[in-house]
């Protein structure tokens, strides 16, 4: 910065370009951008002021020297272009001003529009317009917007004398009021801002310009803002950027409008261009929903050449960002104008399918593609439907917004949705219409109805992102929230009551119809392999019986990363031998007699032919692959249920003097395990060293399945995992004591598989110490599960009923870091266990087997740090598959 | 290592000195420096394998070469020298072979005596000594220790056959077994030998000599060497030396004995040599005290000349060592030959006696005196004795071995000792005499007594050595454990009476007799005084009422780094008071109605004013010192027993239907605040997110205190610390209203102090992210015990119980780790935090206030990393002053 070249902190939309985000924002940059692309006729001029005008602000307090003598010129050439004058009480330039950091913070920044409407040029504008109205309401609108947003008077304020005019008017919405009622009504606004303020509302434009500059600036620094940056970790430093454009109105009387559009379907990825527009109109009231819009047909009706020019636009700008293109259009009297335009949201079918196509149209290769995706939202893919050729009686039907069809209890809020979700209750969010703060009822209900709104409404949008089925505009639902009933066709229903909706058609039923589960879409079929070409983590499924093995192998599993061994101790009546077990080992090691050893064995023995046979058809299932089996890891009380226990005793009161000792025992022993905090009690490896027949019986039962399997064709890969070593000695003496089982069992003549034995670390002291452990381990699984509960103390059972909902409502958290992991603290323990893990042992193979396995973000962290593998869920194996594609196609990138 | 070079793998003493202790192991390299001190004439001659032949058998599996020959070499000149021949028949030179550790590892290696002896030179040691039943127990047991150590033949079966020639001579003890039986025992021990091991015992002494050798090499790697050295740190790979040295014998019959002395005092420090002697014995029978022995005037009455010339040798080793030396010596013959030397073990009063001599005689400096101090020690100057003129029965007296007074149960054994302290029951050790497998018991016991042995057996050294009383040889306790019993005088009594006993005077009795708390002795206050202008580390207390404050300051306390404000809630009646406190907090954060959070403010408003005169009383106890007071910690439901809630409500049902509904409330409260795992629940900064109010009053209370305070003189520095932080968001948030309700203090005219805002890192999330956190606190002070719990994933309470003495027993653990800092996992997580957070704000101060403050070695890791101050227990203060200077003074020699 030298004196005789002042620093520039304004930039008009032609002297900028789309790779300038960090000093336009993104929207200025986008805007620059646009007017490259499609001209300045087509993009309401205006221009940019930068985030380093910002900054300077924050630092100082004061706009920077310089800025307004820039903005003047500007706002002369702005002035020139469009033949109007900023406050010419004739013909009034009017200037919308919009903040636009270099990320996206949505909603999160101030806006002001109608700026430069005075007492005179109103007057101006009503006459060129020739609509008074037009001309008052615009008025309306910007003393309330500056009011609220510059100069923080309250929004109930307005919105009371808004309504007190409504009654007085005997109309039902804003738009009814009279022009003498919009005069009374600005007079009245006038008076609030004064009156709160003690400063009364800026007559003069440029005055108005420099207060809402400073605002928007102001802005970045609100709490919310500065909220969201924190959760997204984004540098306070970096500033917004302002843009300041001239207004354009679709809400004039004659082929005026606005609407939303996009470059193709969202829903489907049909290469169709699809949107909403509203004759008469300004873009809010298109995304608020509050009036039912008409599709692109209707514009073709109505404007003809106007629709024409839109689709050739559109497909304009997506050829340039090669993306599906989002846009808001205005028509202002027969000129069409874009305002913004950006990357789409769309539905998972919609993403698979343009990335597909795109790369056939030749507009994108594989990995770009790829990148388009949001693998999250891939999992509405693999959501069911109504079963075909069901019969059953609509209660009402809308618009189908996002498919998938959906059953759940009714919830009429966002907060009743999330207790039921914490209850394990299925919901179905059913409202008027959604916004922002009913984002937490989208991510804990099955599905969303709205009667308001159609395919671009907030409820569509946002039910599409995060791949819920959502049904909008089923206008005939009469919703009472408060009273907590919804009625339509003579069917009323409470909250709790169980619905089913099918996104795709709309249909919205109270009938219990068969839902379906969905055959693999065949573009997304082309995704995943792609995919598969790309990535380098290998992904795993986490299976404990055969069936899940079968479909996780379906759906592109590489192995097993986890097999809980206790979930076959439940079921089929399993629970009363395996209480035997345990009560018998309690009575073993208490009393070290032979006859509570031969109980103890006894039980073991039976327990390990069903653990044999239940091996033999996992690994039968997973030929030729790893599978890797944990020993038994949950502390030994969760299988010793006190209830069933006192049933027991109950039991055999009738039985006689001797099987209610050996009840009472049984309760006994139960009620002497328990711990304070059995989460870091006697379970895992600590079970293993205390009973050490159990794992005995379990490893036992694991080779001889493996080698039985291996008989009738191709073994899988056997691995052998040690759960919650916190201590390489534990590892070494349990890693000891399985190879003198393995040897033992080969002895007595029986085959032996070839094995591999490893830990799972979950852990902090796992990952510290994961140098001295690796020693001895052919490989480590992070059960970023347990490593979260007791590397951030939260005990998950727990905290997921109270504390984390708080701590996400309150900002303190960005997200559960039981569905996200927290990078810088668990991530940083397995980041360091893995660095030390393989600089003790280079060859040491590391997976991860929490449920963070399945989380894209989780998956690019995973992948950075060099990980061998993920397992996850078996329905989330494409999503992991996609997401590790995307992070080897990113660190290719970076390279 | 060159070909016209051999390796050398064998020394002489003569060749060697005190520095070589890597090559030639502890044991070896003190001889060679005793023979440089004292003179070839009173050591036995011999010399030492180098670990150097240990690492290369161990790399191998065979005797490196040219070891046999550099063997050979030595033999002659031990041959020579002593002018006896190896094997010789006439008169046979006798060896024994120690195995000696470059790093002391006591009992775990292997020792054989009396090689060289067979059937021919036995005849000639029988006829040169003149004593054949000397020669032919020296047979018996080179036999023994031979077929025991080298051919591994199990001791019980030679025990057997000891046990039966008693049986058929009818006598009680070996040494009064006729020559006869004595010929007849070795015969049969031959034949145990090589029909257990099918190969005869050889009757070659170089073959001896080399089995011998490669039996010690061997016992590097027995199990129990190899546990002890993990548990110790201590490398595999550094192999240990084998002594091979001349025997001498002290159980012949004229002029002939052994001893044990120390060059002072080792239980007063007094400047008086000391020590234990046995007429015609050999070393092992002083140490095993199965006999009773005499003292050093014993010794001065029998042989003058040899008294003085050991005292002059003591006083040699001593000025030499620059410490109190235990010797063992022997006298054979009227000839005194010094066998080993080493640092003493001594009681606390004599650690601190010999380092205010030691510096006052010019022996050492200031810093080098301390180092001979163990501070864990020092917890025994702190012991209780007696109450002078107390009047009490004793049922027997014994030597008082250790000196404090200890009142306990009587345990029988290790196990019952262990077991009752589990259970919080002190208990007092009687045995007969006492072994390395009672040390535990030791640990577990508060004192111990033995009907066997002096100053010098086990049971003394190792009591002197945990600061525990002990009072040994009360020779008139007639114990019978196996009973369960113990008699003396006509009184019997069981395990579990109650006794007392004075490790000073010796007495035992089971009368209830008054115990005093001990002053400070004027050496112990000297050391003290050194302590503190040598130490870097600032020493402060844990302490939660004014009376600990007022105690902490007097044993010279620093400040206070932790005051647990949960303990202010109970007592006085206040357990009613903070139930109502929980219940009405719980039922406004459910309810928020007004009549619920009145009621919430109200309980809030009575504890306030009770904490307010809490905090001014201990902030009057501490002006001008730093005093950290932690915001409520616990998991709220620990306040809201559940027992004392039913019994409200039962004393409710007779005070009509309202009280009865209040109380059910409480326990319906209560019953849903239980969580499954406390430890990782609502408690620290998650209470105060949850019940902001609670934080509040505490926050208020203290500032107002302090202000108080302030009026009065010189306020003490308020640090307000927040407990429990995971996340710098909370912190950040928790800061901003503490700030906010200081403000709001100042606001209506209150004066408030000044004060600091920190955090108490307990969770490893709170570790590795230390540096985000950092940037808004003004310290950290490490919770290391709850760090333990979550980074080890042990739950104290039930990991105590059964867990941590299982890996104790097997040898997973070293210690428990929540009494020594576990230096790779947790040592490593406060480590990082420590370097993060002074990274990102290099003034932060750094504090310890885990129980691991007050633990020496922990210590010495706390100064290493530059921590500026621990935190400890009142009591631990002297013990944490000494260790902290200790660090100091190892941190300057390293420099």
């Amino acid at each position: 910065m030298t004196a005789d070249r002042p620093t520039r902190w304004v930039h008009g939309f032609s002297s900028g370009d789309g790779s300038m985000g960090s000093l336009l924002g993104n929207k200025g940059a986008n805007l620059a951008e646009m007017v490259r692309i499609l001209g300045p006729e087509m993009v309401p001029g205006g221009f940019i002021v930068n985030t380093a005008a910002c900054v300077e602000y924050m630092r100082t307090g004061t706009a920077p020297d310089g800025l307004d003598e820039q903005i003047d010129a500007e706002l002369a050439e702005l002035e020139r272009a469009s033949g109007k004058g900023f406050g010419d009480p004739s013909d009034p330039l009017l200037l919308s001003v919009r903040s636009g950091a270099p990320v996206s913070m949505p909603g999160m920044l101030d806006t002001i529009l109608n700026l430069g409407l005075n007492r005179l040029s109103l007057a101006g504008l009503a006459k060129i317009s020739g609509e008074p109205r037009f001309a008052l309401d615009s008025r309306r609108r910007l003393v309330q917007m500056f009011g609220e947003v510059v100069r923080g008077v309250p929004a109930d304020a307005f919105e009371r004398a808004l309504t007190a005019a409504r009654e007085r008017a005997g109309v039902a919405v804003d738009s009814e009021l009279s022009a003498e009622a919009l005069e009374g009504l600005i007079e009245e606004f006038l008076v609030l801002v004064a009156d709160s303020t003690g400063d009364p509302f800026p007559e003069d434009p440029r005055e108005q310009l420099r207060e809402a500059l400073i605002a928007v600036f102001d802005s970045w620094r609100n709490e919310r803002a500065v909220t969201y940056r924190r959760l997204n970790g984004i540098p306070d430093e970096l500033g917004t950027a302002v843009v300041v454009q001239r207004m354009v109105f679709g809400n004039l009387r004659s082929d005026s409008g606005s609407g939303v559009a996009f470059s193709r379907n969202p829903t489907t990825g049909e290469a169709v261009p699809d949107g909403d527009y509203l004759d008469g109109a300004q873009g809010e009231d298109v995304v608020a929903g509050v009036r039912n819009t008409e599709d692109l047909e209707g514009l073709r009706r109505r404007m003809p050449e106007i629709h024409a020019e839109l689709l050739a636009s559109l497909a304009e700008l997506e050829r340039h960002f090669k993306n599906i293109q989002d846009i808001e259009f205005t028509i202002e009297r027969g000129h069409l104008f874009i305002l913004q335009t950006r990357n789409a949201k769309r539905h998972a079918r919609a993403a698979v399918r343009f990335a597909v196509d795109s790369v056939e149209e030749g507009l994108l290769d594989r990995g770009g593609a790829l990148q388009t995706i949001d693998p999250a939202a891939l999992e509405a893919l693999m959501h069911p439907s109504i079963a075909p050729g069901s019969e059953y009686r609509e209660i009402a039907h809308g618009v189908g917004a996002s498919p998938g069809a959906a059953r759940g209890a009714i919830a009429f809020t966002a907060e009743q949705a999330i207790a039921k979700a914490a209850e394990g209750v299925d919901t179905i969010l059913v409202r008027t219409f959604t916004s922002a703060d009913d984002v937490g009822g989208f991510n804990a209900a099955r599905g969303i109805v709205t009667s308001h709104g159609g395919k671009s409404s907030h409820a569509a949008i946002v039910a599409r992102a995060m791949g819920r089925p959502c049904v909008c505009g089923a206008a005939e639902l009469e919703i009472d929230a408060d009273a907590g009933v919804v009625r339509a066709n003579g069917v009323e229903l409470a909250a709790g009551a169980e619905i089913t909706i099918d996104g795709t058609s709309g249909a919205i039923t109270a009938d219990q119809v068969p839902l379906l589960t969905p055959e693999l879409d065949p573009a997304f079929a082309t995704v995943l392999e792609w995919s598969d070409s790309i990535r380098r983590l290998e992904v795993r499924a986490n299976a404990d019986t055969a069936a899940d093995a079968a479909q996780a192998r379906q759906l592109g599993a590489e192995g097993i990363g986890l097999c809980r061994t206790e979930h076959m101790f439940f079921g089929n009546g399993r629970e009363a031998l395996v209480r035997e077990m345990f009560i018998a080992g309690e009575l073993w090691r208490r009393e070290r007699t032979s006859a509570s050893r031969q109980r103890f064995v006894d039980a073991l023995e039976r327990l390990e032919k069903l653990q044999r046979d239940d091996f033999a058809e996992l690994f039968g299932e997973m030929r030729g692959l790893p599978v890797t089996i944990r020993l038994l890891d949950p502390p030994m009380h969760e299988f010793l249920d006190l209830n069933a226990l006192e049933r027991d005793l109950a039991d055999a009161r009738a039985a006689g003097e001797e099987a209610v000792a050996l009840a009472s025992e049984g309760l006994e022993v139960a009620t002497a395990a328990l711990e304070t905090n059995p989460m870091l009690g006697s379970r895992g490896v600590r079970l293993g060293l205390l009973l050490p027949e159990l794992y005995g019986m379990q490893v036992r039962a694991i080779v001889d399945a493996a080698a039985g399997v291996g008989v009738g064709g191709e073994p899988p890969e056997v691995e052998i995992m040690v759960p919650l070593v916190a201590f390489a000695s534990e590892f070494e003496e349990m890693r000891a004591r399985i190879e003198e089982i393995v040897a033992s069992e080969a002895e007595v003549g029986r085959s032996t598989p070839s094995y591999a034995i490893g830990t799972m670390i979950e852990l902090p002291r796992a990952c510290l110490t994961a140098g001295a452990i690796s020693a001895h381990a052919d490989f480590l699984s992070f059960g970023t599960n347990d490593l979260t509960q007791t590397a951030l103390g939260f005990s998950r059972d727990d905290a997921e009923r109270e504390l984390i909902p708080l701590y996400l409502e309150r900002g303190l958290l960005p997200r559960s870091p039981f569905e996200s992991l927290d990078v810088e603290g668990v991530g940083e323990l397995v980041r360091l266990a893995a660095d030390r893990g393989r600089a003790s042992r280079p060859e040491l193979r590391l997976g991860v087997c929490g449920e963070h396995g399945g989380d894209p973000a989780s998956i690019g962290f995973f992948d950075a740090i060099g990980l061998d593998y993920v397992s996850c869920s078996p329905f989330r194996i494409p999503i992991a598959r996609v997401a590790a594609a995307q992070a080897a196609a990113d660190a290719k990138s970076e390279r």
